[in-house]
């Protein structure tokens, strides 16, 4: 990649230092202002655009603090896309940079919205095929032996503008901000079972939240034995309020929905409980009149986050392909980026750690030649499966679906750097 | 580890779905109040404690919102060491899991206060023994190949209170608290360098600061062309005002003071510039009456921060020993615990994904006999090096260094459950 980077435009040369601390609004302080690119538009607006005046070299600053804020400069923010409690906010994906989430720009989705709960009247009953029915206390978990893992979690709904009601003018926290990443600090629901002793019989369990949707989902018990935690920390603390404070399920890898915060209840059973939110909802009618119940793992998926809409490119020239590829199944382990629409792909870098279950950052230097060029990004897992056009997936399962959108999204760089989402 | 889990104490039994949903303060619910583990001493008092006394199941909780907010009942801080705008704040450690540090949780330490930079306005020169001398905006930065990397970055002076000045009652916050985990997003300094052709003469730059104390420090150019960076992203969003908004020096590993932040000016030069902060400052006097000046790379340390003082352990029995290990040289690849004082090691274990200079989370499952007990750790890095004894320090710097404090720290767990710093 070094040898590429003849990338940024020609700058002012020969500024002696002397020249440059001199000017800050005049002379060679506004030919610098001049020389250098232009901001990308698509910002927001700027009325509210606090003003700094001073030579901070010449003035003490800000005292230490005991909680950090933003800079004023900075305002991500989560899109709320309803306004009552049963509704959703979604996280900046195209404001974002690494691989984690902050805890405040987390995005939500709750059916009846965030619960407040004392820690410490907070228990957890786990019955059913057990042999020693048992209530916890936070403390009780806490009690266990630890982990923590970063993963990511996405809401089964995310990505419908990515595949139905697809608009141009769609950027990528509005198609598929559904989608974050943590790292999650709990105990391995494995240790909580072997300790309360599942009976053979068990093949299933409900998770049961204290939300006022009182949210119900089965589970298969193998998920138990393989990597389900019951997480209370999130990013280092305690686990955020819209996340399920103080505790949620954790089951990498798999739909959001599944993950049940606010957890109160986990009962061992031999079937599954055939619930509302597994049966009418998150559920996929295919194009055949069958239905597809209980999918859970998430399939491959990418996004490239810039450039999408509405940041526009104010020149040609040398620009970062970026986004974030995942995998229900493992790790991603390749990222294709065409340039052209999907006839010539390339591999894109994948950027270190790549971690299982996890957003992985992808990176492709590209060099725009100013022609109206169509952006996409293909993953691949560990399993060898293939993020999948959206005609694949509309020819299996007919646009009646409200889960699970993998399928490629594609950006159209127009003349002029223009983005919008390429409808198909 | 999943043997031992007979853990915690025995629960309330044959408790049923009904039983339990039934009693919030009566009945069974103050059974189970009583049954389960007694929280931990040594948390805040508890005067302006929410309360929360509806059934969240019966009553619509909070809607979605733009930004999150911590749980009314969680109140994690910095600690301010000193009022005045030179001073610090620190991480803490002890209420922190997994890795990461949210943003609004990294330790500070600034000589002349936090400067409130606009990042439109903000300019790097680059100058010196370079082909062409260049000024940088933020845009142009933007436009180089990206990457992101998570490591520590640990001020100089941190841990002197586990050096000296000892006092049993430090927490892990007060005495190792200027330490704290990001995932950093910016430019390799090595495509910058090559953008603006380093001559083959230079050997050293400066980098100094736009803050009041306009903070310079003199680095070896071998660090660019290794893995330094500038950096203008942590943990997916914009630089944080106290971390160098909007761009600082990342040097992976190395001391914190040479990572300098608000960042405006690179000069190339042959020689190290030998500034007050690297000659007056940041250097350890040693025993033998010279001096170890630009010592720069951090040696592997390591640090309980469960138990730990003002933690009580409130009984006996199996409690997970856990903290957080690092070292400038690369990957930390061993941590051992003591429970003895030093006598027997046991290998701890360490938490994936063990990343190069990067805090590593290490867990080690320990049953408490009820027993005075003195807890220790010792980390080993990927070169070899071990964390050295207190004793072993002194013996090769004296007690008049201000910097660089790794020795093995100790904790005392008296019977009682009390913890309090051992002073050696």
């Amino acid at each position: 990649m070094a040898e590429k980077v003849e990338t940024p435009e020609p700058k002012t040369p020969r500024l002696t230092r002397r020249r440059l601390l001199a000017g800050a609004a005049s002379g060679v302080g506004a030919l610098v202002l001049k020389a250098s690119a232009a901001p990308l538009s698509g910002e927001k607006a700027s009325e509210d655009r606090p003003v700094v005046t001073h030579d901070t070299t010449k003035m003490q600053g800000t005292p230490p603090s005991e909680l950090g804020e933003r800079s004023r400069f900075e305002k991500p923010r989560r899109r709320v896309t309803k306004p009552e409690p049963s509704a959703s906010s979604t996280t900046p994906l195209e404001d974002l940079e690494g691989i984690i989430t902050p805890a405040d720009l987390h995005f939500e989705r709750h059916h009846g919205g965030v619960p407040e709960i004392d820690p410490e009247r907070w228990r957890l009953l786990i019955h059913g095929m057990v042999d020693r029915p048992t209530v916890f206390s936070l403390d009780d978990l806490k009690r266990f032996p630890r982990r923590s893992r970063i993963c990511f979690i996405e809401c089964s709904g995310n990505g419908s503008r990515g595949y139905k009601e697809m608009n141009p003018e769609t950027s990528p926290q509005v198609m598929d901000g559904l989608t974050s990443t943590s790292d999650w600090i709990g105990v391995p629901l494995a240790l909580v079972f072997r300790e309360v002793g599942v009976k053979p019989e068990a093949q299933w369990f409900l998770a049961e939240s204290q939300d006022a949707a009182m949210m119900t989902r089965s589970i298969p018990i193998a998920k138990a034995w393989d990597d389900a935690m019951i997480v209370y920390g999130q990013n280092g603390e305690a686990l955020r309020p819209e996340q399920g404070y103080p505790a949620r399920l954790l089951l990498p890898g798999w739909e959001g929905n599944s993950q049940v915060k606010w957890l109160r209840r986990l009962e061992l059973s031999d079937r599954p409980f055939m619930t509302r939110e597994e049966t009418s909802k998150y559920t996929d009618p295919l194009a055949d009149c069958t239905a597809r119940l209980f999918s859970f793992e998430l399939d491959a998926k990418s996004l490239i986050t810039f450039p999408a809409y509405p940041k526009v490119l104010p020149q040609k020239g040398w620009w970062e392909i970026t986004g974030i590829a995942w995998t229900g199944r493992g790790k991603i382990t390749r990222v294709e980026i065409s340039t052209d629409g999907g006839r010539v792909w390339q591999d894109a870098t994948l950027e270190e750690p790549v971690l299982p279950k996890c957003h992985t950052r992808f990176r492709y230097f590209w060099n725009w030649t100013g022609r109206e060029s169509v952006l996409m990004s293909r993953a691949t897992d560990e399993t060898g499966y293939v993020q999948p056009t959206t005609e694949a997936i509309r020819k299996a399962r007919g646009v009646g679906t409200h889960y699970h959108f993998n399928n490629i999204r594609a950006w159209r760089v127009k003349r002029g750097g223009t983005v919008v989402l390429e409808v198909v």
